[in-house]
């Protein structure tokens, strides 16, 4: 019944990633008011009955089993890449390439090479109006959008600190198995690539500082696992935890830490950074609230602040609820599918561009190079 | 592309409450495995342009500007109430009589009369397999529900004492308008029906009693607020706040207290238990997490534990996101659309069923009857 | 070596109230100036051994086994009353008629009888310069007069509701013995008495505002308790619980609760204040924390506040640690000592008076004749 | 009236380390029963009448002007070093010598030589039954103590990663002068050694594991500030923060920092330490609370427990007030002496011992080495 014209997208893989994916995709449109309407054209994947019923499930109107078929598609528009990091960088080059607007998740790639073919490619592609944008979906957490908002402002002051942490704990249990995503040869790396992408894009984007130098650890705990077929156990190939210090270019310094085996923490993405005027905190398990602390209050009512980000005058709230009627981690991706679609209206560059995630990629190599020579210090290689 | 048969669903209204249940029908198929696919056919609005854009933001595929259109759809088996108490009655008991599933949102009806009626249409259609539920979303809190659990299972002991607020505070400006909210004759009552009518249910569903009878004091702390069409000023008729203590018939005493003008509380829905063996207290601002006290732990380490109400193990979970990974206000409805899915396609009896939506009522009106009195005790009338 | 005149102090009883009072009176010279030296000159007991070993643990310089020779001791000037109420009246007057300051612990009496003769009392000694102070510790944390010295300000605006409780839960365990406290004969009432008493002065003293009728409830959860010499069961005869609403003089309208049975919380007096433009909440168990919400912050940044009550322009702070090093519960009675002494220097007059004393005892009255009434509404006498 | 023995204690320094250590010197014997009779003997400063007043303020019975007056004195048994960590060698060597226990102030010296001389003058001490220890105070926080028994328990199973912060921000303000502690010559370190230290030395004690190696950064924000005398500016020689990773001998790595630029962070001394079966989490703004996770526990019910470390069964506590009613910060002190009285009484050897303060300064040497060095792994000196 809408007049908007139809926005057609088309989403390969299915999996955790897929399945939040499309929340955000069925959602959009009664959430936002954008200048599309949303078709959830196609979802792909290999074997026939499962992304047929996946499709169903999900509510994506169409199915393939080559990712190559959305390509030739004209109702297509849109390629939303779920799928591990591996082969990012073949699927999403074909699809810009194709003039098909291209939505990756992160990683960007499993190696900085591949990292770097992508974001040339995204480059050459926005020249021609074709866009490009990796998902690091915590950007998108109205929280976080709204410390930004504060630091741009100045309220903050200088920006001198940062703490850093990503913390979880699903494979503290030494009977958990050998998934794909504790060997090195498929995930790349362990929880430094899976999370700690996630804190050094998040607290960039937050304080406008760029990570230029490390010294980091990577330790795995449990160093063999049983293997998923139950014969026998294999070589955990991974980081189970990975702790750095940083210097940025704006003259902060920082700790981060990215661990699977912290017991009792579920998700708990925490970022605390201080600057000379103010402070912000923040955890992912209380994603609508954020703390803050502002030495322009007067002397005796200063204090750190827990405000309830349910606003209307808060980032992306006004889709939302009343006050007080707190959003899921789900909306992430609502607000990231939002603002992409967005800039494609417009014609503006949305961000993360797939340089930003290279330069991730390579804050992320330099821990590793760093953990490899024994903690010493490492400069971040220029994208 | 599913083989299930299809559950066509016609809803009317679609302010806040219709906003939020479309998205829970929206959701529903994704995230839960049902018997049916449902069908978002009608949406029903007396403006046909109006109506017509709410259809196609909020995805329903046809609208109608009379509700009596949706008795005679046969496409149509679950009419949704979402329009102001004043007509639930007329609508409900059509509905039922039309041989239509109902979801009614709460209050279940303006007056105790209404609401008997409407319980008595509610049985008899029982009797022909045509189910109805009143919409006390809160129950669907999976760390209410979780709650229940906890209190069924005889892990707190004798539940004795209850502490339960909501608190608002978003009319605390005196220039706030005079909505039909704050009028007597569309609204009923203020803070105590619309918010104190959640915690009356929710504390009594956790904790399995029911309030006898009450003593209570309501207050109109301004009494005068412009009219919304800039002619002057009005008479506030209903409570800005109301607050009582009561008892129930497990043997429990209780503090109970509803207000819009807890300036900085934006949606806090708090309830504390109290039993001879553990406590749990809950805040809907923090709707993920439950907190819990056991006595049955070793004296040194008793502590209230947070608990994030995140994982598979608990109420409704299994459908959504890893631990740690939050869900929003939203999936209430999700939930709750879930539930009376399941008891329509099991043939079971839904709750809270409408003889429980007029036993809160009548609740409710106790209070109103002691705050007129003077704040003597006053017996709550039986169903 | 100190040049300040000395200031004798005797001190009536030893046990938990004793013990406290004997830290605060210890401190005091180290922690303040004060125009004092504080001469910790006699402790009394009855029972010589037993008192000789309380003075020699607690500081005191010497001991006595009857109170009436304090009075005739030219080294003592200031009486401190730590007896149970029962003998308060006949101590206090006698005292203060023999020219002694008299600091008395709460309850000022076991009835509204001796406490109005009290009350009269110490406005004929006024008259002479010997001044009187109820012992309400808790408006002495640092956090309860800031946060009154907000409401003095009018940074919350019009006060209009106060939610206040006392839990604690140290007699849940049925087996815990039928001690003096559980008594009516000797301890006066339960909770209502023991704990109630200090949010009723709390919550008046920070708002300003008095409570001038109540409806409420008071509960017996365990009604029969081991004797403690073994030889068999006894009757529970005051209350467990007392939960009552209220009316204050202001305008604002009040939930109190006072009881031992909520499990899992040791030691928890919370309030919460909503005014019209502001709100403060505190709880006793992180008493060096008050929060505090303010709406003429600019509303994206609006929060309450989690302000560490510890710096040097806080109440008393001055006395203390640098910023962040918290104080302990032992201190509420240092500052207590502190006003008191202040006062009599002065020449001042302290506060609360007895007259205050009295005026919570009414509201007390008020609670139990209510209670006994089966809930009724019920005005607080006037002293 | 005491007929215990004497034990006379002679402080060396009355600022802020002076005044809590006389706060905990008054307070012992009324709280804890120890085999001696704490005798305030005798208090040491440079001016006469400053210390004068400073002995009758604090409680001290007689003053002198030079520290070695105390050892000649035979009323003095134990002297409390409370000065700059740069005469500590000198002056806690003599009093070993002369036969007096030592309780030194932390850090144990400027330099790690001294801090050799020290341990060895300690250990030679000890042999004539002499008793030191280093004053880390927060090793008798009752939480941090309680922590300590878990992981010796075994509660927590393999304890495999820290983080830990100390945050202070008493110099963002760029006009705060240059006081002595902001210069290199007299202070040594800047927020490493004066705060860095107690995360260092608490988290070793809480898990028995000791830094091996780190690789750390060190950072000075504000490099020039106002002369006290306002006589211009001055450079400030120290580090503002400092923050390294580090490996510890029992498989653990770590995250510290030590800050006093975390803008609204007062006195937050922060760890969480996960261990394989379980996690403790603190903070010294809440020093009365600690937060425990158990795998242990059923799985629903699996959360952060909040522990009111108030109880008679937890460290320290029974010497205290009921459940819930909080200690403050001072009582470290109050701890500390109880613990190294004791180890004077049955002759045991207490703990921290100076080659205990020795090893914490070499793992600070090694952080500012790393940082010296670009942040490169060093490894931490053995004693």
């Amino acid at each position: 019944m809408s007049e908007k014209p139809k926005l057609g997208v088309g989403m390969v893989g299915y999996a955790f990633m897929g399945r939040s994916h499309s929340q955000a995709w069925r959602t959009l449109n009664a959430a936002f008011d954008i200048p599309y309407d949303i078709d959830m054209a196609a979802i792909v994947g290999r074997t026939p009955e499962k992304v047929q019923a996946a499709a169903a499930t999900l509510g994506w109107r169409s199915y393939e089993t080559d990712w190559r078929r959305l390509l030739e598609r004209d109702d297509i528009h849109l390629v939303d890449v779920c799928t591990p990091g591996g082969n990012h960088a073949e699927l999403a080059i074909a699809a810009l390439e194709a003039g098909k607007h291209v939505l990756c998740e992160k990683p960007l790639a499993n190696t900085a090479d591949e990292a770097r073919e992508m974001a040339a490619a995204a480059e050459a592609a926005a020249a021609k109006g074709v866009r490009s944008m990796v998902a690091f979906n915590y950007r998108r957490v109205p929280a976080a959008a709204f410390a930004k908002q504060l630091v741009e402002q100045g309220r903050l002051g200088q920006i001198r600190q940062i703490r850093a942490v990503y913390l979880q704990d699903w494979i503290t249990d030494p009977e958990f198995p050998l998934l794909w995503r504790l060997q090195k040869d498929e995930a790349g790396s362990g929880a430094l690539g899976d999370i700690g992408s996630h804190i050094v894009d998040l607290t960039q984007f937050v304080t406008g500082q760029r990570v230029t130098g490390v010294s980091g650890i990577t330790e795995t705990f449990i160093k063999q696992r049983p293997l998923e077929d139950g014969t026998g156990v294999g070589e955990v190939t991974v980081d189970d935890a990975a702790l750095f210090v940083a210097r940025l270019d704006g003259g902060a310094v920082a700790t981060y830490e990215a661990t699977r085996f912290a017991t009792g923490r579920k998700n708990s993405l925490r970022f605390e950074i201080n600057g000379s005027k103010g402070s912000v905190a923040f955890d992912l398990e209380r994603l609508n609230e954020l703390e803050l602390y502002l030495t322009d209050d007067d002397g005796p009512v200063q204090g750190f602040r827990r405000i309830l980000i349910t606003e209307a005058d808060h980032p992306y709230l006004a889709a939302w609820w009343p006050p007080g009627h707190i959003i899921g981690w789900e909306h992430t991706f609502t607000h990231e599918a939002y603002d992409f679609v967005t800039a494609i209206a417009d014609g503006s560059t949305p961000a993360p561009s797939f340089a930003d995630g290279l330069q991730v990629q390579l804050v992320l190599d330099a821990v590793l190079r760093s953990a490899n020579s024994g903690a010493d210090w490492t400069t971040v290689e220029t994208t």
